[in-house]
């Protein structure tokens, strides 16, 4: 069952889940505890992290270049590098904290961090599979049969916005990165639509200030 | 006449400007020339600057750190300090750079600048004004009447939701670069909406695809 579109209605979300656990969390293929592969930038200090251990200690001191006992998104950002050589952006890491960051101080421990280690992961892996020509990034088709194996079913014309929006200058690749905070977005509006959709027509009525409401939560 | 809340219908804004001018500028009070009086952390390296001129390229030249007679949104930080002693966030600069960047770049030139600065100056006096105390920052009745004074009709719910989004710790305060952020965000969100409520009921009806851009499209 696909989520809907501007084709179609609904076409049943009813209470299922889409293919693929897009429930908040990065797509599930049968990977968690798989090492990611290196090949999209993932750090070398963050590789071969099974759980939390002495050697999840030692990636936490690693990227806690201030000894604060605690990680913020800059620390973050200065251990993720994506496909291109270039580190995450600012965006998707606070997005990242701030989705483990229990109480609002802007930064994770290492209990957290553990947790926030796994959920990116999962991202690196999705995207890797999603990612046919290996090229590090993902283009608009690409783009497109992730999104169909997600579940969505998107226009094309939607899918080239995202794929511009993403990439304002060439309009041609979305980083990991970008790909991280492109899904997570869509997850949330998505939510925040279906809440208001009860008869899964597709259409929503909202009013102003709920309209504002609810665009100021999801975005990052 | 007023923007549309919770409460009433829309009540006229029919073609009509909401008081203070919120259509993509800060709102205008007279003050456009008029220097920035510090108190709001302006830096002391930026003030004095009438238009493009030898100062401003002087002013650019302090910005500009690396000298590539460009300004990123970095260097944008290092040179804004708002009422709390902070840099401006990342993502007020970002948005703020992406306001003049009229090439994708992520840079902006010495005319766009200009622009730029005096784009600052005036939300600086605006957030002055709004600031009826002086504190440096706006706290939720203050934002209130300032968006009272905009034109707005928001309910006290909402402003409550907007100063906790602003203030996710505290949820007391607004600083000015937060202030910004916010006010742009509303602006786009209230165009958007706009443009889809032709019979100005203050409710709309949306599609999943069109909700979603509209979503990204306007936030940060």
């Amino acid at each position: 069952m696909a989520y809907p579109g501007y084709q179609g209605g609904y076409g049943g979300y009813g209470g299922q889940q889409p293919q693929g656990s897009f429930g908040g969390q990065p797509p599930q293929g049968g990977y968690p505890g798989q090492q990611p592969q290196g090949g999209y930038g993932a750090p070398p200090q963050m590789m071969g992290m099974p759980g939390i251990n002495p050697e999840t200690q030692r990636i936490f001191q690693v990227v806690d270049r201030d000894r604060s006992g605690k990680i913020n998104a800059e620390e973050l950002k200065g251990a993720l590098v994506n496909g291109k050589g270039q580190n995450f952006s600012d965006t998707a890491c606070r997005l990242m904290i701030g989705m483990f960051d229990q109480d609002h101080s802007g930064t994770i421990d290492i209990n957290e961090f553990d947790k926030l280690y796994n959920y990116i992961n999962q991202w690196l892996n999705a995207f890797k599979s999603y990612d046919r020509d290996q090229s590090g990034h993902i283009d608009e088709g690409e783009l497109s049969s992730a999104f169909q194996q997600m579940g969505f079913r998107f226009s094309q014309d939607f899918i080239r916005f995202l794929v511009h929006k993403s990439d304002p200058k060439n309009h041609r690749e979305i980083s990991v990165d970008q790909f991280i905070v492109l899904c997570v977005q869509i997850q949330r509006f998505t939510e925040a639509f279906r809440q208001r959709d009860s008869e899964q027509k597709g259409i929503i009525q909202i009013s102003f200030e709920d309209f504002i409401s609810v665009a100021l939560s999801c975005s990052t």
